[in-house]
């Protein structure tokens, strides 16, 4: 596995292409540079001295066992690659990383929860809603990079959120527990439709046009109507919660929380994607160390403790 | 009329309370601050000594006949108000700022675009919408203050824009005229529902929560499912304009212009109303002076030339 | 109590005079403009028609009993006083507002989760500060308006996020609980020298030169010379939550968060405090109303739901 | 011509060194790395293994025969030199990108309009100031990149706003159009002495201290003494339209707009130059897709529709 | 002096009336809200029971022999006035605030700094300048409002720049001393046409619409035209230094600083600024106390020390 | 020495190694990119061809006498070396570049300056914490890059500072010379733990975590109290002046300065940096040139005048 990959050597392992750049030397020698995949992590990889037709024969998301020499350049670990030979029956999404829990697994926590939910109205929307991108909803990440970019992080970034606002609403009993439960639920659904798929995913034409959140509120809007619910307050509030779930304008909300339970939904997100971001900058660090600035998180570096295990 | 008082002395004419604040005096005795307009302007007034069943028997949006005298005070004109008669018969739509053409001259000006587009599914989405709204899309004011800000502000606002973007199109002929034409006369539709009324019109619950953007994202979103258009490339560019058209993410739209005819529709939207805004400022200043600071011009002042008739 | 004063009429009352203009009228005659508090709420007051010799008798912080007519001026209820007559048994801190448990219930479960800790350093270090400061620290506010402006208040709000700590710990079990707690509990000690008192604070001079998070961390860092804790690496940490816990630069926390407790203390703080800001709008504000813009709530106006109880 | 190249194989054409890098190898052998252009496009090349002789006979503006190959470059097109040989006769403005008017033509419009100008002093001033610049306004850019940077570009520019401006004052007959006529065209004369020269275009030393705003005032406002213009208000006017036309004081404009005028000359600037920069994106780009994003557009992405032939 | 008031009496003292706003009471009597000023302070004051007449006799600039009744009113020192009686034989500027250095002292060692500038065109141009606005140049202010808002502010504020720029380039010699001195000398000469006169200064129309700095350039360009210098490079540098004065785009400069000269400029220019309105804050605090919030100093409080003598 | 090779040729020269990257080429064999420097300046250098022994035989701070082949690389000296051998009776601090005054000239000075102050609280105070760092103080750099990045760069800003500060209060004599006597030469004794060593300096966990404006602030209470000065006015006042010396929150300080020593000494501070910064940039310009953008000075360049010798 891509994992333990740790000092130079031979190897040969199955992986997915998911970057293939075509170019030619400074002689005019065409060669591939390429990031192979499985689900424990990625490498970086060249693949020199090929022929035109050789390099027009592979491309991403094809499955391939690589063969080759690790070796170290410039401090990073980078794979010579002597043979890619493609693996037809292999499927993709066993080479992608994938999110902690089984899709079923989460599928049952998330009706479950969806269970709990005593305002009908919410419930049978949420539902309604779920069992229109049902598959989709287990599989896509909760997002292009940055966090929970992985198969099943939609769902999986969601009901971390339901838990977290779960044990919130203990705390401050005024908070509507079935908003919260449904908007956690529903609150990225919008990014089915703003990335091409869950594996390698792209921002489409229309998430670039119309962003997650306004995809997601036309999407409620319009199964309210289906449902006859346009009318009931507490799908307004719902609504208002996808909306102002970015928590600033300038962050993309067209409008900013004025509940408090569009509030903690939104401080949730943030919690969870931050924790996400840290944990993982945390893991790739030494001791004692700080990891790189992280863009996504106004470009804060992350200390790693010296007794952390 | 209103706009015609200009000095001290008595007064009396037809008008509507649009503000009535309820007060008493340090020593106890009741009165009212009022606002009281007629279609040519707005007159700050207060009726003293009062009993507290009198006080009780007035209330916004009643028209009266109001006698009493004018005063200067702190430099600005004043009724002290003698005697507020019901006209139970008027209407207030009479008593109300109008814009400068006439309902259904604006109506037939809109119709006469919407034949002109040429893309059928854009005609189609643009009147079936109108359809819906129909009457309140030529009463809504554009805006609760700042710019057009009267009965029909909301169509007339729009017909200028419509203008203004066909204008530009005969310059660059690479825009797309059907997307502005629809844009254009679409883009604040959202305000019915933000607005409660096209007359003393205030923020609406939803429309503080959603805002008139999502709303008519919303709308528009719902009504191309009913008339299964939702996959014309048409139509998402126009939902493109509609989320975009505030042009900045900080004031609203939680995306930013990115087609011609998007950043058309934005800038257009922006002389229309700032043209207005600084018009009004320098019909009501001196020759050789500056207007008050205006906040929605970013606290600009405006100059009225000294040779400005 | 004040909260029970709804309409005009006569009343008398045991309150505190919170504060206390001298002015004369424009004929020269001295008289008072108060705000009286009870631990119920706060009343407007005016008291005309005093001689030079009455006006100086009266200061803030006294106790009295005030009798006079209660009246409506500008939609406010305003008491029109007749009498203000010394209590001088009374003590003030029976006449402001009270965290909701009692300080010895508070202290119970403070200490309660100081015996939690299992890193001794650290619940060392968090009992000597707590029993340097110990009654301050279940009397002050933890801020002067805006949020938990009670007695009491600084311990209740630190107790809050100990406890919703507590409740993240438990999803993400790779935190640090134990710096959480005493992170959580110290955070805003420094603003027992950040204010006067605890009844009627105002910023003393280092308040404002040093700022809370500086005084605490003068304090912290003292106190771990004085237990030759100085070299720990869990100590730094907890220096660095404390100093980081604004979440931004801006806000005035000298470095932005940079471990996963770090950002938790900082959104910990954020949510409890504006979740408290948000419910005591909610509760003074109409059933389907907003309630005023909040500037500590970056001016968000706050919803209140028509079928909120 | 340059933008003819579309794939590998072996080329010979005249063009202009725009960019000419010298560099050795890592075993020291000196080459060149160079930019070439003629009218229609750009093109990368490096011409290795030269002597330090051969080094030294090229130079930023030499007109040259090229051969060589083409070859892909990281996904780029890229040419390696065989010989490049100086074509003394040829002149550089035929190797350079140009407005799509010719000059004269542009020139003819632009009297035009100054002779429609009713104001005589507006009138004169512009003409004497186009006489003061003549040659160099019709082959100067408008930009050293971004918008209308070729040749003759601020013509052009200036003249597209000119047009804009007319049909905007069609619609809104209170603009003053002899104040927009006259601005328009001279907005951005400052260039000519911010610039170093029409073609390859660098800043100037006092391009850099003064900026164009300036330069172009203080040219302004000599001109005016000369002409004994300096009080009349439209000469101020003109002035403050000059200054804010860049519409906000972080752009570089010492005053913001307070007229109308200055408003729309300040939309239709922007206006024009947003219009450029887009078309030009969507020209390179594929239909369906984004190009990439654009700094002088705040980093926004332009959309090239699926239909857009 | 109005500095000596400091408890209720009768008093009559000159005075100038520099704010006079015409008003009625509730019942219709006329009276003024004036401000009364001497060389020493401002003075708030009322006059009552008035007739039109008598309200249409006095103006702003007139001076005047003030009596009536010293009362304190919101805290505060107001003249009720009983007699008002014109001194048409005083001068304005016997009774406005002045700089503590007399005109001709100022001047006096204003020239004899330019004498001991080298570069004779930038000595030549100073003094220039200095003969074109001269006696203007000893007597207006500084500033509106803010800091050296006083007669003669202008002159000592440049002269405190001069100073203090010769000290620092006493430590960083490699400063050019002619350019720092002309520029601190020049500087705010824009000011005269930006205010309307030395005392009660408004801002002109051009003062608006063009901004000091800009007026100053145009000013220092035409200059150097006559005297033939506008091809030296001091000259480009100390137009530099002008235009970029203000440090930030945003505060107006439309260049920032970009040579050490420059940037000493700005540094010493605010530092003067700044250092006089804290002084000012701290003469009129409480020791041991803060003054108010100042907008021009980002809001900051000043706190004055509790030894301060 | 290193400042003094300006061509190709060959060099044998002593120097630190600064920068030791170990890489592999294409075909994977080590290699190492390094920086060298000695007191003038730093040369960047490859060294090819190695085996994996060599490459681990090399490591920052070590001395080396390099030979080998100096080249231009993109227009830059480079050093091909053809041998390193290690000088282990060298000292690294004659190989890194230093303060223009020598260690023990700077203590007699500094020690002067202590001498000068009248208030002993201040003094003492002072002379403790220098006693704590003594020389360290004299030999850290005042920042890791950007200003005084040199040995002894710390006490030589403080110097300059210190300096200026006395010129200033020459000329506002109502500033207390003793603090900003103090304030300036312990403003950054901060960075000696922010920094892990005098020469080759990283930030240290606790500098990042802490920053070294809370890190003087906890050393100057520290000592305090060991001083038993905890509760003096002008200790208060020190401490302010520590904290708010970035001047803004955003960079750092957690209050903002509120009295004018705290004022001078950011100005002083930010002055003496800025101008380092300029004169460097211009010491490595051409004449009539402008150097390259400088993140530190909100990317401006910096203008080298034509006749600057």
């Amino acid at each position: 596995m891509i994992k333990d990959i740790k000092e130079e050597g031979k190897i040969s392992l199955p992986c997915l292409i998911s970057r293939c750049d075509k170019a030619k030397t400074v002689k005019g020698t065409p060669y591939l540079s390429l990031s192979l995949e499985d689900s424990t992590g990625i490498l970086d990889a060249k693949f020199w001295n090929l022929t035109d037709e050789q390099v027009e024969s592979y491309h991403v998301g094809m499955i391939v066992q690589a063969t080759g020499d690790v070796i170290l350049h410039k401090n990073a670990i980078q794979l010579k690659v002597r043979t890619l030979k493609e693996l037809p029956e292999e499927k993709i999404t066993d080479y992608v990383r994938q999110a902690p829990m089984k899709a079923d697994e989460m599928k049952k926590e998330i009706e479950f929860y969806i269970n709990e939910v005593k305002n009908q109205d919410l419930a049978i929307l949420t539902q309604t809603i779920l069992d229109e991108v049902q598959e989709d909803y287990y599989s896509y990440p909760a997002a292009k990079k940055n966090h929970h970019n992985y198969v099943g992080g939609l769902a999986y970034h969601s009901l971390s959120m339901v838990r977290l606002s779960l044990k919130i609403c203990e705390l401050y009993p005024f908070l509507d527990v079935d908003l919260l439960i449904c908007a956690c639920i529903l609150h990225d659904v919008g990014k089915i439709e703003e990335f091409s798929s869950p594996v390698l995913p792209e921002y489409t034409a229309q998430g670039n046009l119309l962003g997650h959140i306004s995809i997601l509120a036309m999407k409620v809007d319009r199964v309210c109507h289906e449902l006859n619910l346009q009318d009931q307050e507490s799908i307004l509030l719902l609504k208002h919660m996808i909306l102002s779930h970015h928590g600033k304008m300038e962050f993309g909300s067209p409008v900013v929380p004025m509940t408090p339970e569009a509030e903690v939904l939104s401080t949730v997100d943030n919690l969870d994607s931050r924790l996400y971001m840290m944990k993982e900058s945390i893991d790739i660090c030494q001791s004692g160390e700080f990891g790189p600035r992280i863009f996504a998180l106004e470009n804060r570096m992350v200390y790693r403790r010296k007794d952390q295990e």
